[in-house]
């Protein structure tokens, strides 16, 4: 009976769980790097827990499941609620600042399409405990130093920068109301996904007042923070949000990534939970989906029934990253290909013994090593899967060995040498675990 | 809102990680340099999968779910089913012999109990394509290989090792027609688990003939290959299926693991679908259930709608591991701390920028490193903060960093040293990736 796998699924084979590996051990080496601890929670969570933070919407893009008691559960479609129980958890034992990151495995019940797949892993990074910004600082820098990492430039990415502060600050300086800014927010999230005229016609619901619309549309268009400069004018009790925004890319190229960040007030991150600085990560060409994002989120770690502690964080996925790597073809130079370290050949089916013994001994010493399941198959059949396998070098075993020696192949050269036994080890030693 | 995680589930705070990370770490080194390739397949797979494998018993183990087209899926319980379908689906093309490795996520909706979760990981080893026993003694030597690096010994687990062929030729040979043989099987299975008496019942009920039973009991209250070599009448034609345990053994000696293991004949398995050699590691004392079990399961890809394509393999939870690696104190001894190589600390506000500098520059070259998000708060609190990160060295950029020089204080012995800036960088190099 023949089964397929599930649409919207991957299966890794070898070669596609070598380049998965090598995304995920990158984004570990460098969390690590930049001094965060990591952590990981259920697979599934109560179903309620997701819609906390997402609202009822976020229901049917759930897998949802039953436990044997009938409690509803989901898969969780992203890690920022397990987070947010886990902290609230342990609040009083955990050592402040709070800097973890996690790679879990994440589910959308959506229909699949490029970038986006029912399961897919996505490293975070978050900070909770830290007001101040350089905290954002430090979350943006992480991700620069990831992408950097695997060999893209400011030539590829850029960081798109904003502060919902500062958005809320300015519609009311022009004087909007408080309780109208939310579904303002979700209009102009919409600005660079819907055409002009849709937008415009989305934004004349929202604000019947012409000349604020034209101004938000100028502050939407401002390209950097000189820019920014000219435009904005504040009242005092508004300016922090300008100022943390200044700060923030002060700090950044005091770090050295300055020239990876533009200030781009078109970023406002969908979910209302954001409440301070938001970026994304794009493409410089933008004709992929955000490569990753994030930003602060002060009131989350209340809204699950902990105490009011700011945090700020990143979220990136590893189906648009990979797609921007492969077309930047840094996979084939970087994603190293199967190797084996020793193939131990047999020339001579009396001293098959001596085969499995050097073998063991050299995995002991932590070298991969490989014989053949057809050792009398002959040599040459032998030294035909150690090139199938990558060896680098193979170990045949024949009469030598009754003189204590060893015949060493070079895979590459195809020189041989003929290695006293003991020699043979006394010069490998051990590789480090 | 409060909420509560999922009874039977797993919180991985950076300790619990850590720990993790160190078992899962080892079962891929180990996997790696006994010539194994890494896969891996989705989370979920259509229900009907797994029943093919393990009839419909298994679905009430299962944590079902629904796509959006309401077609039935279940969380893996186990990866085999999805290793003969990715296997199936590239029969042709996969060199041979295929000998693959995965540390999956697994689920089953059991009630949890000791050693056994609702959510777990379970490293699994196959060797896909050879029929040579040669396999088998491959994949008893990686599970040991692994058990021996972590620390355990052959004071602390024994392999206990028999063969499904051997127990029916061995049945056979008493006149047992083959059909009665898989009832007998699942009878046998349970001979550790049951009271005697149980068992002496269940026997019965199955074979009517005493002396026969009294002979079956024989057989499996053997302990010792030499003993079977005593004990056991083949005929000719079954005598294939000794002979294939015994050069196992003898293979597993020349490896330099024979004194792990034993011949145990009421090592039977529960699963059907295993053809020829199977075993299990227990601890020595037999308290735990068993830490992994294998074996071979010939049919397997044929089931799966494949080619008949001999196979054998091995599948090793976390959590019996776990409980027994605490119990023999081995975690306390290998799992590391969290560490900081590099803590910069600021003594004077005015050099605030020279901090983020280093702090990006040592990460850059792949030191992990952290400052304070408290800059303000005093040298002593920071120092403090190093501490609580155990930071291994502390940089204190203070007024010395005006004539080009930094105080390094090494945070166990006290130490402090004055550097000169650039023989600083010059000194530390870059840590490899």
């Amino acid at each position: 009976m023949k089964i397929p796998p599930v649409k919207g699924t991957r299966d890794f084979y070898p070669p596609e769980m070598a380049v998965r590996n090598w995304i995920i051990d990158g984004w570990k080496k460098v969390s690590l790097r930049n001094g965060f601890e990591e952590y990981d929670g259920p697979i599934f969570e109560y179903l309620k827990m997701f819609q906390i933070k997402s609202g009822d919407e976020i229901v049917e893009q759930l897998f949802s499941l039953k436990d044997r008691g009938g409690r509803e559960l989901a898969l969780r479609p992203e890690i920022t609620p397990t987070l947010a129980r886990m902290v609230n958890q342990r609040i009083n034992s955990l050592p402040k600042p709070i800097k973890w990151f996690s790679v879990p495995r994440l589910f959308r019940a959506e229909r699949p399409q490029k970038g986006r797949l029912r399961e897919f892993f996505q490293w975070n990074i978050d900070i909770i405990g830290v007001d101040d910004v350089l905290a954002d600082a430090e979350v943006i820098f992480a991700t620069i130093d990831y992408l950097r990492e695997v060999g893209l430039s400011r030539e590829d990415i850029k960081v798109k920068i904003s502060s919902r502060k500062l958005l809320a600050a300015f519609l009311k300086s022009l004087g909007i109301p408080k309780e109208r800014l939310e579904p303002i927010f979700a209009v102009l999230d919409k600005k660079s996904r819907v055409p002009p005229d849709t937008f415009s016609q989305m934004l004349d619901e929202q604000i019947p007042d012409k000349d604020k619309i034209r101004k938000i549309l100028e502050f939407m268009s401002l390209t950097s923070i000189p820019e920014l400069d000219d435009f904005i004018k504040l009242p005092d009790e508004e300016f922090y949000a300008y100022n943390e925004i200044k700060i923030l890319f002060t700090n950044l190229s005091f770090m050295g990534v300055g020239d990876f960040c533009v200030f781009d007030p078109t970023i406002v991150r969908g979910l209302a939970y954001y409440t301070g600085i938001v970026f994304e990560v794009h493409d410089v060409t933008d004709n992929l989906r955000a490569i990753c994002g994030g930003g602060r989120f002060d009131n989350l770690l209340r809204d699950f029934g902990g105490p009011l502690i700011p945090a700020t964080g990143m979220g990136m996925g590893d189906c648009v990253l990979e797609i921007l790597l492969r077309e930047k073809g840094l996979f084939d130079k970087k994603v190293s290909k199967r190797e084996l370290e020793y193939f131990v050949a047999l020339a001579d089916r009396v001293f098959s013994k001596r085969v499995y013994e050097i073998t063991a001994e050299l995995r002991r010493r932590n070298f991969s090593a490989n014989f053949s399941y057809k050792p009398l198959s002959g040599l040459a059949k032998q030294l035909k899967e150690a090139s199938t396998q990558n060896a680098k070098k193979c170990i045949i075993v024949g009469s030598e060995i009754e003189n204590d020696q060893l015949v060493v192949k070079n895979m590459a050269t195809g020189e041989q040498e003929l290695v006293d036994y003991d020699e043979f080890w006394s010069r490998l030693g051990r590789q480090p675990g």
